[in-house]
């Protein structure tokens, strides 16, 4: 029995479609510049993302409904310019446009090419964490050539849950083996395959800066493997 | 006080951006030639589309739960051609075929430029009783630029149902009156502007063929009205 044709390419975004570190530092560059505040924007980015897994998984445990992202980042927000005794330097409206940081992430410089590449094949759409909002800005922000946007508002639900990626491939009204999910993250593929998707890893080995650790290599046999965007268009549609 | 900004242009579909009869005339007569069966393909589109709004009142009303408006269709299509003594001329598998006619509309000849115009000031987005999955194809059928998919899969709810556009404006973050529905039918706005969102009628005198007697004319004072979508865009943009 042959796999079924592939119909859609859906991706994880942050860390593997857009250099979220980057992105997120230097827009709290320029603030805290602006304030005349002394605080490492890189440090700030790092530790603002340390929050994101145990925000989600409040939600994922049940222990509150589901929330989007933005919402989990604003709380987040809070918690990190507290904890650098910055609390206080900022009123809701410029915390709400810090929170912003995360619509304006510049996308590694093959994501557009390669995302348009696969687009003229089959499907393309987000499947991230991100909200429909936060997706759509992105997306117009760094130019994303998406069809449709998909992941945690559509499924109501946040990765790795099964049904961030079951519902997601349900909205397409396709099975999952007509599915490959795109990510640098081998847990998420790896959450994405016991779903029945196929997977692709595509290496982000400074998607956390230098010295990062984890995810340079799969850590599976994925069907796909690439080193970059365009070249997993190669192997997805040729 | 004046109005904030717009934020955001929403779309009604079928008839204000694409050509639902002739497109599922098409689809029909091609369908029923290779099959020698003797059919009008354009009192088949009719009377396909009068089983349209009875599906969704049986959402709407809360008889049954929210069901995506391809099953409906199909559904539809199996009352249509019973009604015709077609019913056993077509496999499941010809029927999905036949259904699929729904993602191949062509868009009105204004509608791609007038979309990509709007598309440049802001977000543009189908709010549409179609699925994501009939959305994104048709979309990638006529080359419909949006941002993203809103609309009944993601409310939940049938148009005019208020929850249909509450819930899309809520998934962009914006408030009402940052967002305007575009539509061909009244009705549509009305219930648009009952949950504040400013309103553009774009008039489609021969979406329903010759002879079309409903919607040829603005039956408010809706904030914007253009006799096409190049001619709304700058409106909505000058």
């Amino acid at each position: 029995m042959t796999a079924p044709a592939l119909r859609a390419a859906i991706f994880d975004v942050f860390g593997t479609v857009v250099d979220w570190r980057e992105g997120v530092a230097a827009v709290a560059r320029a603030t805290f510049a602006a304030k005349g505040l002394d605080a490492d924007p890189h440090a700030f980015a790092d530790a603002w993302r340390a929050e994101y897994q145990p925000a989600m998984q409040t939600v994922r445990s049940g222990a509150r409904g589901y929330v989007p992202l933005d919402e989990l980042h604003f709380e987040n927000l809070g918690r990190v310019l507290a904890r650098l005794g910055l609390a206080d330097a900022f009123t809701e409206a410029e915390k709400w446009a810090l929170n912003a940081a995360w619509e304006q992430l510049h996308p590694w410089r093959d994501s557009v090419p390669g995302i348009a590449a696969i687009r003229r094949q089959m499907i393309v759409a987000p499947c991230s964490n991100g909200s429909i909002a936060l997706m759509t800005r992105l997306a117009r922000f760094g130019g994303l050539p998406w069809d449709c946007i998909l992941g945690a508002d559509v499924a109501r639900a946040y990765k790795p849950d099964a049904l961030a990626y079951r519902r997601s491939v349900a909205a397409l009204r396709l099975s999952p083996a007509e599915v490959v999910m795109v990510a640098a993250h081998n847990g998420d593929l790896a959450a994405a395959r016991a779903e029945g998707l196929r997977t692709a890893f595509v290496a982000r080995p400074a998607e956390h800066g230098p010295g990062q650790t984890s995810d340079l290599a799969p850590a599976a046999d994925w069907d796909f493997v690439a080193p970059d965007m365009v070249t997993l268009a190669g192997l997805l549609t040729g």
